[in-house]
């Protein structure tokens, strides 16, 4: 018979106990939500710059408005009123490469070069940009993941708030430095200017303040589980789900498939 | 063309709205995760007493060990290693009527009542105990929602810490003092005693913390996304996905069923 | 240790035996999709007119166009690619109440009163109009799952082929049966005329044909299931999702929402 | 305003075409449940012996007893009997790439070579030989999908009727024809023997059937979608979900994580 080991979390008749320490008498109204999604995630206490990091980063993926996700999470709720899980898996369920995937790739990318590095804390801008220099001609040919913005052309509002708060909170570290110099020196490299944007500052932050690259993902997505909520809350008082689909089928049009041999 | 109204977020290419805020200026670095979800659910921003019960709250609800649905989430994550995305929906899509619904149920159960009820900030405990039992026997031979555990007996150890964290924070209201009589009077009507359970304190606690009860299973599906990416993160590094299925499988026998016409 | 009994499937070294039988040497080739999913449900290997009233079943609730699960299926499948299972576990999602519940919820509703007679199959359309009579004004005040649709207010048109299907394929029994007299007698009791859905038909026809009320929405969703494979594979083709995206994006209006206290 | 252009299905007040027929007279009761899946995957009608092979392939995949994405479902389930939907979805999304992706893999992977050569109807067992040779031997240090088995370690026996079903029905092509060829040669290359598997025969049958390969993990999905709901069924009669439960809840031992730094 085999054992299941975890370090999550245990109970028995009077005590609950999560991740070594008690439920009841040590976390509850002692640490944040956030602060508990850290720790589940790495099994590390985060120190206070890595929380406020942390959390800073949660909200600046919470939500980008009626995105693909919200709006399948609003259509599955509409069709299925019975479940407010489903709708909000539908929503997770767009979490992909396409939309919340940048945070992840981004932050890969960097960890990928980082991880190769020795100690960085005192190499100057001239150093980490000889680095991007070499990283993106390195990439020769592929998407750089975290440049570019299909909307904030001219710069991700997020983007330099959250380098600023990682500085701030101590914990910027080589992820960062390395997206900062990406952004000066990619124009040399690729020719044309592009922003440094909100998901890519997101995974380079998220990387630099502790956390797995492989579960970056992970925190857009439980970040996103809020924004979809918000979004769920809204459809049930004023509902977009209708009005979406009376204009997709109202405005279908058929087209016999030129492949189609019947 | 339809229009389709929100009161969540809006951008352009200089910045980005959220919830009638500017995300980079106002609320980066400004709010909690915890504090940007309870305000996105209810477009109101919480009070620090309401954003401190909501914070232990999702703390409560975050994690119970290897749950049906947490066992779920590992063995969908073994199965399909490509896809993080999945495995969390998969995890929360067991957050239905048996696990996860108590705390919705509970505070469903309670708000039916309490909101027939006018001013009660000056009720005595007696009032409520009255009101307790009028409501245990209007609902006489149905289950009683938030009460009993099939482990903690004895008490559940969450449900007094919750209630003093929502008495410091001053938003212990008619919800909780009806629970807490429920609590009390029970064994008087149902003839048993039974512990006040930590997902049944959690529906009453959000309900006075101002949230809608018909988003209560959302905040309880919220929590446990934190759980399960922490039981993800496990299994990437210590599986025991594989364990389960070998249980299983290795322990099928295969029973003829007496149904069968075949 | 536990044992796991089942009565589906078991395989050795040198075979794989389902239901009872070997796969590779009695099923693969022998048995349509159609029948051993019915055989699977069931244990219960069908009649071929208990098969050939599935197999209709199934094909007429595949596809409804443009509903609001196809279109959260292709909205998944555009934000994330790289998970086609993803995409259609959105679109079955939306499988609740309010648009493939009618089929469940109309075999329910019939199922109720049809266990309650004994031998009906001498019963004349008088006594079948008696009994619906009976039913509608004892159901008064609530819907009558089945009947209405938004679009064929004149008659569905796969009502009478699969009645017709049915009734030819020695299958039409009591659920049938209750449902057209339904149809008949409705507008003396409900002041109005309707017609006999699709979806009520299915699942009137599934009951008839010996499957399970209390699975009618499974077969509903396996029906779909192939319908949103064709959706997708539409999608991979010739998307829509950017298209809806844009339009519900940039039809977007914020609206503060009037409850904002902040 | 965008047209949504789609070749499934049109209705209006009177008649409902799907793939560009009338649904109620020309498909009810004429096509077979997985005629239809194939068409609408397709937009083409099969061939009497493409259904053939189509269906015996969906017959093939649609269960293997206690996999993990059963487990999964049959757990969801047990946690939220009220949302069969969810269910089905949570097994669904175990449909990734360790599990359900064999069936894709060996399709693309035989298919990327097939698709390179010219008429191959002539062609002799030798000169497949040569090319499975050839592609073995480009594919050096990389696992071969279809290849080998956990159990059926003499062969699998759904393999050789497979293959037999497709040449009866004068579809074998020029990825079954690789496939028997890669078993074949496969030990000079390889220097060990392995079965070719179910899944990989699966995968080139159903591209020489004419399924784009692009979608086999779909055709898997829904096969697996009648086996689901079998499994669903048996846990409404005689639950495994609270033993898997108990048992791996039961045997947890919580291991403090040497990575823990608090």
């Amino acid at each position: 018979m085999p054992e299941y080991p975890t370090g999550i979390g245990t109970s028995d008749i009077d005590s609950i106990s999560l991740l070594g320490h008690d439920l009841a008498g040590d976390l509850l109204g002692k640490v944040s939500f956030g602060e508990l999604a850290y720790w589940l995630a790495t099994k590390r206490r985060p120190t206070p710059g890595q929380l406020r990091v942390f959390e800073a980063v949660l909200v600046s993926l919470a939500d980008h408005g009626f995105t693909p996700t919200a709006i399948a999470a609003r259509l599955t709720l509409y069709s299925a009123p019975d479940s407010l899980q489903g709708a909000i898996a539908a929503g997770l369920l767009g979490g992909g490469s396409r939309f919340l995937g940048v945070t992840e790739d981004t932050g890969v990318y960097l960890h990928n070069v980082v991880e190769t590095l020795g100690e960085t804390s005192e190499w100057t801008d001239a150093r980490w940009d000889d680095l991007a220099r070499a990283t993106l001609t390195a990439s020769a040919g592929t998407a750089i993941p975290g440049l570019g913005h299909p909307v904030h052309k001219n710069g991700d509002p997020r983007t330099p708030v959250i380098i600023d708060i990682a500085r701030e909170a101590g914990v910027k570290g080589p992820h960062l430095e390395l997206f900062e110099a990406i952004g000066r020196v990619h124009p040399e490299i690729l020719g044309r200017t592009l922003p440094l944007n909100g998901a890519g500052v997101a995974g380079a932050a998220l990387a630099d303040a502790g956390l797995p690259v492989e579960l970056l993902r992970g925190f857009a997505l439980l970040a996103r589980t809020a924004g979809i909520i918000g979004h769920l809350a809204e459809e049930l008082q004023n509902p977009i789900g209708p009005d979406v689909y009376r204009e997709v089928d109202g405005n279908a049009v058929y087209r016999k498939s030129v492949e189609s041999s019947d």
